[in-house]
């Protein structure tokens, strides 16, 4: 979808226009009551569930989560999936044409952050004439926009789903990505952001930053149940090429990425990261940010995340009971680490699930009453 | 030391002749029975403790722990620090002239592992007239090697002090390292190793693979409570240069050691580390890894060491103690990270004064015997 308003971003640029690329699942009923918006997190897209007839090896990134009879049931919900400004999946981004030079805007993209994103999402419920969604989802970033959203459309957001969260990121947190952006920035192939006029990819930059992040993305003990320290080969061959399964592992995750990425998007995806931080406008009082949002929440939190540990899911659970919003947390025990978000568990999918069953049942409900004004 | 019997490695290659850099504090007593090895981790070096007149400022890395009246005190011990084979601090190395080409060996290095430093310190010993260790100590990496002095020549020392230590890396620990070695192979400065020949460093790779490091040397909550999200400029400025004081702090780090540290020296201590793992040879039984070890050991891990945590450390303790080794374990509160073995903790230090004031006792009582020996 087209925008020709422009976009006043938080950093002070503006965006003039732009194009967002978004997928749509089920069916928005009567009363366009029953919309979920799903956000995404680093590397992913708008393509949240399904695949397409012409690319059947393409499922979406959420699929065990979204769909006919799934969790976020698509036969009862009207999703949304959007790949966000910035990003490199459609939507406008670093590595589009910018029309006022005909060239790639490269470094001159504009910094989006979370807040942006929020408004752009805004944006695309009016065009789609949704006044109010249902529930607006994510994990981990995507986490951050639900949690956004309730607080600065809250009356336009009925349930925001806060899953594999932290409200700001720690110190710990900032280094890994600054340490992945410097790779990416001193890759000699980077060009100050303006490769596309070189004709390469600052691809040695692009899979670093790719294996620093996928490390932190899972447990110590699932990577210990998965790799263990299992050689390619059956023995050690005393080289530094590839002696353990886990490098190959981690050389093969990058170089996926680092063909498919953009750079400029994922210096832009991780620096939104960095800066979101709600509380930093209320002196650092988490509680007052969170003052104005009216929706009721669903936090989950993993118990073997090392990069959004439970502990800071629960300042955000605190931080809402301290404005006695309305809030259901839980904390799965789950070995797989930040990444188990995606992951198809029985005890966090029928939370979902049953989270969604009450959201259906309100959003019958509006129907019901919707049809009862029209008759009437 | 220059040694010219050749070194029979672990990987098959031979190097025929090598130099060691050691330096010694304190006094040999006759009975030479109170000297004390201190191994290095990955960066440090020979230089322990103190510092030379001419350069005051380059204290030595362990200098809180060893010197007159410190814990490991100089005034009964004969300490000696060795700058492991493969080093870049005056021991032979990558960097080192080839006498068989007349060129830095750079790719041509063998690759040493510790069983092989702890062969070449046993020869150091040997030309120092020292038969026994009162001790063998160190942290991390140079846990390892008190560890597999224990296992290699059990005679030879009477005391093991294993701190912050892992018997084996974790996949985890390996994917760190393997991300770190990646990021040097893969600078276009690195020329396969033999950068010496073309006058550049591949400075960007080291730089990369010291910060990975030092994100995880330290504990998220050291490096909240040192850097929290504090920005440089006090304001975010929506740029990819530093905005955050820890990006700011791991880039300084990272800039220092790729001044002086040598990139081949990296890969091989990192290897190193991933191949050390004594119960491989004993299908995975540490226990009967460990049975040769006669000596006493000390065993030191810190609660906030996500590197090496505490957990690793009791898989030691227990299989000495399925040995009924005389194993001492303690496990020191400190809020630091893996860094916590090298910094001035009151506990830590109480503890290591009090297990070598033991070990004097030993000594002394050797001594008294040597010289009642010497007398009759």
């Amino acid at each position: 979808m087209h925008f020709d308003t422009p976009l006043a971003c938080r950093s002070g640029a503006q965006l003039d226009a732009y194009d967002l690329m978004y997928e749509t699942y089920g069916t928005l009923n009567a009363a366009k009551s029953n919309a979920v918006l799903v956000c995404h997190a680093l590397n992913a897209s708008h393509h949240v569930a399904g695949f397409y007839a012409e690319d059947p090896k393409n499922v979406g990134w959420w699929d065990n989560m979204i769909g006919p009879g799934k969790p976020l049931d698509t036969d009862k919900f009207f999703v949304i999936g959007v790949n966000n400004l910035g990003g490199c999946f459609g939507s406008t981004g670093p590595a589009s044409i910018n029309p006022k030079t005909g060239k790639a805007y490269g470094s001159g993209f504009p910094m989006v952050t979370v807040e942006d994103w929020v408004e752009t999402h805004a944006r695309l419920a009016d065009r789609l004439g949704i006044t109010r969604f249902a529930a607006v989802m994510g994990g981990s970033l995507g986490a951050m926009q639900a949690l956004h959203w309730a607080i600065a459309y809250p009356e336009r957001i009925a349930n925001s789903l806060v899953i594999a969260a932290a409200p700001k990121l720690s110190a710990q947190n900032i280094a890994f990505n600054g340490v992945a952006r410097q790779a990416i920035t001193t890759d000699p192939d980077f060009h100050g952001g303006d490769f596309y006029a070189y004709n390469v990819l600052p691809r040695r930059g692009l899979r670093l930053a790719r294996m620093i992040g996928h490390i932190t993305y899972l447990s110590d003990d699932a990577m210990m149940e998965k790799f263990g320290r299992s050689l390619r080969s059956g023995a050690i061959n005393f080289h530094f090429d590839v002696d353990f399964e886990v490098e190959s592992y981690l050389r093969h995750q990058g170089d996926k990425f680092a063909e498919y990425f953009d750079a400029n998007t994922y210096l832009l995806i991780t620096r939104a990261l960095d800066y979101f931080d709600p509380a930093g406008a209320c002196d650092g009082d988490l509680a007052r940010a969170l003052a104005p949002a009216k929706a009721r929440f669903l936090v989950v939190s993993f118990t073997s995340d090392w990069r959004f540990a439970p502990e800071r899911s629960r300042e955000i659970v605190k931080a809402l009971l301290d404005n006695r919003a309305d809030v259901c947390y839980a904390e799965i025990d789950a070995p797989h680490g930040h990444d188990a978000f995606l992951l198809d568990d029985a005890r966090y999918h029928a939370l979902v699930r049953a989270y969604f069953d009450n959201v259906a049942g309100e959003c019958a409900a509006l129907e019901a009453g919707h049809e009862a004004g029209k008759a009437a």
